[in-house]
């Protein structure tokens, strides 16, 4: 029987589980997966993600892929999911893939969302899906300074203090923080990768410039001092959305940013 | 010492609650919002709320009033409420009123949106405040039926069948029905009043426009037929969100209909 890898374009609300990735003792968003995907396709699987969304954190565009042997349309597994699958645990699309094909290996860039709910009175309808933060926040200083990030930097002053020894070395290609509502501040990153917690740290120190507490050049001291100590506290996670994950090179050029940048608008 | 009466914005996320208003046996937001003021204003108080948005429907601008002897600056109000209420019931804003004004009785008009989550594979971010509705509907189509629904009309089509014997002549303003992203619908509500379930009686109906099983002719037959047998299901609570209530007479203009009904967008 002829194996398929299969590329499944998956979208979650984060807040009733400990992250993405697989664990012993807590309930993960890819063990769900698994066990509800067994079901639609009546086998055992192992799916491979191509980024480990922390707990609590949200995805729209998580991409996972699997090896099967079910001869089920590619186009008929959103719905058929849907069935197996909680509310909170959504296929968006599936297509058949290179037997190669690696979900995070392959991936070539992803864009993160982090949503900012800026007010005193924070509307409730929000409230599972952003950061309430009351103090009045500049976002155009966060945005100048957000853009000293653009290009391929030593990004240790924004890892996790528990992370990994990882090559700390990460490129981004285009970052906005924008005020799009009243109540609304959204920072989106678009990078070829993202250091552990690296966003949430971001967000938590562009915070303290839309603050006014750190200026634009501090900020890219900070950055420059590669020093986790010298940045801010991170974010909560329930403002941290994967957006999407990319695995074609795009090229890098204005309408392709506008495009990037405007996610989820 | 001088009685004060308060008009207080408030937004909910109608979830957890059996609707607004106050019940025997079940938990209603202005029980909440009553007990947890009281800590505030320090003694017992009684509100009145504009609208009675029924279980699990939403609500970002409803408006209540109550008598207190309180001096605390009506300015100090939403941040003082927030320390006492729960996450899901937010003051957005307090004024002192006339000592006559009714939240109820001095309503001139209400907006309602409602939300049409229209997937085979619905964001689940958005599942908690839309309805997911499968099939394809066309909006266009919608906006068109919902057009005929502007006027004074005898609206017992719409109304509920357990509703109580009112007069059930109501005036709307404007409605827009609209697909303002790929996956989602959106339908806002602007008139005098609504009959108990009234909007998600439209809503439902206008469904069936979308997905062509009816007409606009046809819709236009039911709203004039006065018969609630003739109109289709209820639309389900979570898609619907109060989201203002005026208490000026406003003027029905292009521009004034245009900001009305671009509320939420």
């Amino acid at each position: 029987m002829t194996e398929r890898n299969l590329k499944l374009t998956v979208a979650y609300d984060g807040t009733a589980y400990h992250g993405f990735q697989r664990q012993a003792n807590a309930q993960a968003i890819q063990q769900v997966l698994e066990e509800k995907l067994a079901k639609v396709f009546g086998h055992p699987l192992k799916t491979i993600g191509a980024g480990r969304t922390d707990t609590g954190v949200h995805a729209r565009g998580q991409v996972i892929n699997f090896l099967t042997s079910s001869v089920i349309p590619a186009e008929r597994i959103p719905m058929a999911s849907r069935g197996e699958l909680p509310d909170d645990i959504v296929v968006m699309q599936a297509e058949d893939a290179d037997v190669n094909f690696h979900a995070r290996f392959d991936a070539k860039s992803k864009i993160y969302r982090y949503r900012i709910l800026n007010a005193v009175s924070p509307d409730p309808l929000l409230r599972r899906y952003a950061w309430n933060y009351r103090r009045p926040l500049d976002a155009l200083a966060m945005n100048e300074a957000a853009a000293v990030l653009v290009g391929t930097h030593d990004f240790s002053a924004f890892r996790s203090v528990n992370g990994q020894p990882l090559d700390p070395v990460r490129t981004i290609f285009a970052v906005r923080c924008e005020r799009t509502r009243p109540q609304i501040i959204e920072c989106v990153f678009w990078g070829s990768g993202f250091l552990y917690h690296m966003v949430r740290n971001l967000v938590g120190t562009l915070v303290q410039v839309g603050l006014g507490q750190i200026s634009v050049l501090e900020f890219q001291q900070i950055l420059m001092g590669r020093d986790r100590q010298q940045a801010a506290a991170t974010a909560p996670p329930q403002g941290l959305c994967l957006e999407q994950v990319q695995y074609e090179k795009m090229e890098i050029k204005p309408e392709v940013i506008r495009k990037v940048l405007d996610i989820g608008h």
